[in-house]
């Protein structure tokens, strides 16, 4: 089954993405035909969403070796390094942006000099829908694992975006809702607008909503109550970065509906990939926690909603702690107690060091 | 020390009332000179706080009183109870605004016939500054109470206003910093937007600022991340109804603080007079929350910010458990627990009912 929404499209000499700046109000597409384009889009924050943002740039780099098939293989060598090069430049921050284009590297510097362009910017095609697929797969399983969580007439409650549009279509948190609307249960949703720049509002609501899923748009400061009076079943959120200790940085605001699920006796459970953990850190208050611009609280729409002389302090992020998670769903499975135990074992070289 | 803010002020021909709905971008004021212009003050929201509309519709009769003392007595009445008629119309939720009239009427009512209308008008009068000045006093005197409490260096969080914009000037949680600020104690203050209608953003980081005092705006879902992290000493929020159990209503959003604030051990004050106290009422489950318009969330400054078919759920209240509040401050001191029998003994017929 296609994913629930598509943020991005590979049309071959082009790459098709949603404009994420006209959400909710339309849904309008752009057509990138260059890596400039995509980088301009990714700068632009016509996309945004760490996985996607990776796909993107992969794309970009195989979009633009479209455009040099029958130059000589110097100058497309010098064209793809350039791509990277501008693809690299975007954001200095979202990890899976040099990881994408790390990959991409890798498929070029596969080939020998004096190589057939064609061919390899076929390989470099293949390696950005590999990409794609990837993260579709990766969505789809944690899907499965927490679709299973779902029951019919369950009332949900989600935090900012974790959804189709910051990744290749499934998301992380909102992953487990498109499967289990895929099998036919029904249930609703609650979305946290999710200030300041009300990702749940837009994105969350309009993806949702288009899926056929039932959802309301809640204030943030709402979820307390209703998650204090009954009203909701199951918590699901992402996370930007999870440690082997179970603490996990999220949007700002999670903390507080982790602590309120848990006085509610409400299953709380975090959606990500095993990509997500840092099995370096132990401990979430070793997490540098971003500080964004003043400027995202203090106006709205264009309008300045605080007095001329009064500060804003914006952290873009909390720490919740892993006592307040009932479990981690990952691609590799649900992840319980004792989670310093069971996320370790979730890395890639698990084995190795035991 | 006259009041921080004047929100209202009585010009004896006429009522002064600062318009809040130009704040915080200007501050505009409005002179009312009559019960109907007052009347419209009130339904159009240029002034807001269940203590100021009482304030406001108890000069409403004065000001219009004072525009009648030449006529005849039996005019003078009929104009003074059609006054009360148009004042007691605007709000019909807003207990203080029936309360004010009451004590206006009776004034009236002690007047026999063919009294002297300038005698009444006079009394009128009186009796609206005496509840102004009652107001006053109150907060003056939580605010000493409360100001104790306030220590050099200290960092304060409050959510919504319950400033001197709602009141007659000095407010209920904003009444200890204005008091501590008088006695020179130097603090700042994480004041919470308040999502929907922004009162944080808009009125109190307006109030204190004016006030000299250090005020810096935050996201409603930010405030779990200072509490967690040690960056609030105090937490003082304002009540709209307090059950004799020690559970309170205020605010939504007023519950996910008193949580976090619980789980990082940092005091949580309730600042409320004890006209606040339902001594009818034991535990919070009874209070009945009002839903307001989803319009309030789904439209900011014109702009719509969610996706047109997506409903919004707007509950304009929670009800906080006394088990998560340290301490109630009234105009009658500080009330610890166990709540149910020192809020008890606040009451005015407390003595009579043991």
């Amino acid at each position: 089954m296609g994913a629930p929404v598509k943020p991005i499209e590979w049309l071959d000499s082009s790459v098709r993405i949603i404009d994420q700046r006209c959400l909710p109000g339309r849904e309008c597409h752009l057509v990138l035909k260059d890596a400039g384009e995509v980088a301009g889009a990714i700068v632009g924050m016509a996309l945004r969403g760490a996985p996607l943002i990776g796909i993107a740039a992969a794309m970009g780099v195989a979009v633009e070796s479209r455009r040099w098939v029958s130059a000589s293989w110097e100058d497309f060598v010098s064209r793809m390094e350039d791509a990277v090069e501008i693809l690299r430049s975007t954001r200095p921050t979202a990890s899976n942006l040099f990881w994408a284009l790390e990959r991409m590297k890798r498929v070029l510097a596969g080939f020998p000099g004096e190589s057939v362009p064609r061919a390899c910017s076929d390989a470099l095609v293949g390696e950005a829908l590999k990409i794609y697929e990837e993260d579709l797969e990766t969505g789809r399983e944690m899907g499965r694992i927490g679709g299973d969580l779902i029951k019919d007439g369950f009332a949900l409650l989600t935090h900012c975006n974790a959804g189709g549009l910051a990744t290749s279509g499934y998301g992380t948190a909102l992953a487990p809702l498109y499967v289990a609307r895929e099998r036919g249960i029904r249930f609703r949703v609650y979305a946290d607008e999710t200030r300041p720049l009300l990702q749940g509002a837009r994105l969350t609501a309009w993806e949702l909503d288009k899926a056929g899923i039932d959802v309301t748009v809640i204030c943030d400061s709402a979820s307390h109550l209703l998650l204090s009076k009954g009203m909701v079943d199951l918590v699901f959120v992402g996370a930007d970065r999870v440690t082997v200790g179970g603490d996990f940085a999220n949007k700002i605001g999670t903390l507080g509906v982790a602590r309120s699920a848990a006085a509610a006796g409400v299953p709380f459970y975090v959606v990500a990939p095993t990509s997500t953990i840092d099995f370096a850190l132990d401990r979430g208050e070793d997490i540098p926690i971003e500080e964004r611009e003043a400027s995202e609280i203090t106006t709205i729409s264009g309008t300045r909603v605080t007095p001329p002389d009064v500060p804003a302090y914006n952290p873009a992020f909390d720490v919740t702690p892993g006592e307040l998670v009932t479990a981690f769903i990952t691609e590799k499975g649900l992840v319980g107690r004792p989670f310093r135990e069971n996320l370790s074992r979730q890395g890639p070289g698990a084995a190795q060091r035991r």
